[in-house]
């Protein structure tokens, strides 16, 4: 078959065929099997992974801990809709507990209070996590913050229903947020403003996390949250914060800390470069301490394994860690990296 | 069930319940059934779209047309490797006519020459593909540019074979390129060099491209094929070049316009800031002229029915939108814009 002195490509081409025997081991894959119904992945998702993008897809992986869970999860349905929420099986039985507000069934949590009243149904949510609270049976409702969280499909459709933000997971609804990249650039070199968690934190204590970072209430909008956000929790006035630019959005599925639910969660992601001059401050004593970190520090913390950071914040970091410049495209495993965390 | 004077949720949600029941209306799901086996979608793929995230999803769509055709394909395999390519049926008859090369059945096709060579295997097949050019029988073919590209499970990966590139998609094999979004930043103000590419281009003639973009080459990494097609199609040297910034990777999947195969394309994505006296200029004939287009002259350009852009300059320039802020995600759809730009 070999036939060494033909050449078929031509100048352009990089290869000097001579040497492509020699330069080449052929890496056999070994699965044999033929998949059906396939899907285009143009990104291979197998191939070598260098050192930094396996410590940050280790990140990735730890928010996207829920694929065995999910499978064990009923929809939770309103009026019908499927796409609102899912429920762990401890959690369903509970719910089941309250048969004239949910119909729990092999198949479905599904709410039947409240008709075609968003507000009824609402009250009657209410009163079932109020009940539950008092019981003090789910660890999840500790965390009560009397915060109104909408349950609808996607962000910009209607809410069908409105819960506190601590009883969210438990129905495995979407919730939404705002994170900020608090950049200082100089000469062509990044910094970032990385905050450590106040001690006294409900969730996640003396974590590492973004310099504002907050949840959306129920109606707000992502750029009134930044600026509200900007204000309470590091004192950056609304004529700074409104230079934030929205750079996209990033999202994952991982089981509540509790073990009770699911965080369905879609982050809005901003930058907002701020002058080297400027230090955040802590406003609300939701933030212990601000840091200005050298990049290269961001990413030996985020590759190393510790127990450091915030789990969702190492997303919203490696996104734009990819944006700007600071991982090149001949790290292997690249494409797989910028594909999981925007999966 | 409604007790209208409870108010579950304190001062921080922004919910007036009283109002809840008349400002909102439930958008009824049709959907009955309960999905087995269910994924996490943190960002609801339904919802409403904005007209201009209606218009660019549809350019989203047009670089992702091959969904039912990979039903029908059948995969590549080299030495049992199975993630290297997808065949479609006609391509797959004219490979079966060389049963010494190709083992072709009604789940694979497989290369069966060369054994553990790569370039053995290489000879092979570019004999085939020569023959089969001279019989002129399968359109792709005259896109002839001896321009070698590797078959490989991913970019990091070692190469099985290697082929010329306007083969590549009768394999369905994937093709990495870049390109570079030149942008001119004024006052907070971008703006985006368009090229329109030379009537005489054997792909896409005349219509709008990237101030620079070009596949890559057998070997070549993305960084130095910037720098080398920034110099042959721009005339922008080195110097200038090297500050370009890698910002992630894209891909899609689409039937080659031949309707012979399968274009599996993975981008490199790259901004490139130019100083406003600059002005790129064609150099190796593949350009006609470069324009610097306002933002929203690109906007509503590429929201509008036309078939002015080469389909997948539409998918890297959307990200580019979104990473620099010129879509807002108050724009209904937004979280489905940057899931599907970036699958």
């Amino acid at each position: 078959m070999a036939r060494p002195e033909r050449r078929p490509f031509g100048s352009r081409g990089r290869l000097v065929l001579g040497m492509a025997a020699t330069a080449f081991s052929l890496k056999l894959g070994l699965q044999k099997g033929v998949p059906r119904g396939r899907r285009c992945m143009a990104i291979g998702a197998e191939g070598p992974l260098s050192p930094t993008v396996e410590g940050l897809l280790r990140r990735v992986r730890r928010c996207n801990n829920a694929a065995t869970s999910l499978g064990q999860t009923r929809p939770f349905l309103v009026q019908g809709s499927t796409d609102l929420g899912m429920v762990l099986p401890e959690a369903a039985s509970e719910l089941a507990r309250f048969p004239e507000v949910f119909r729990v069934t092999d198949d479905a949590v599904e709410l039947i209070a409240g008709g075609d009243s968003v507000e009824a149904r609402t009250l009657a949510v209410a009163g079932i996590f109020d009940r539950l609270r008092e019981e003090a049976r789910i660890p999840m409702l500790k965390g009560w913050r009397d915060e109104a969280w909408s349950v609808k499909p996607s962000f910009h459709s209607e809410a069908a229903l409105v819960v506190e933000r601590a009883a969210g997971p438990l129905l495995g609804v979407r919730a939404f947020g705002c994170h900020i990249n608090g950049l200082v650039s100089e000469g062509g070199k990044d910094r970032l403003w990385v905050a450590r968690r106040a001690a006294t934190k409900q969730t996640y204590p003396s974590k590492l996390d973004h310099m504002v970072a907050g949840g959306l209430s129920h109606g707000e909008q992502p750029t009134e949250n930044v600026i509200r956000e900007c204000w309470e929790e590091a004192r950056i006035p609304p004529e700074m914060s409104k230079a934030a630019r929205s750079t996209g959005i990033i999202s994952y599925c991982m089981v509540d800390p509790t073990g009770w639910g699911i965080n369905k969660d879609a982050i809005f992601c901003y930058d907002l470069e701020l002058d080297p001059a400027f230090r955040p401050v802590a406003g609300d004593g939701e933030v212990e301490s601000f840091d200005l970190w050298d990049m290269k520090d961001v990413v030996d913390s985020l590759i190393a394994e510790n127990d450091d950071w915030k789990p969702n914040v190492a997303l919203v970091i490696i996104d734009m860690l990819i944006r700007r410049g600071h991982l090149a495209p001949e790290e292997a495993g690249y494409g797989r990296l910028a594909r999981a965390v925007r999966q």
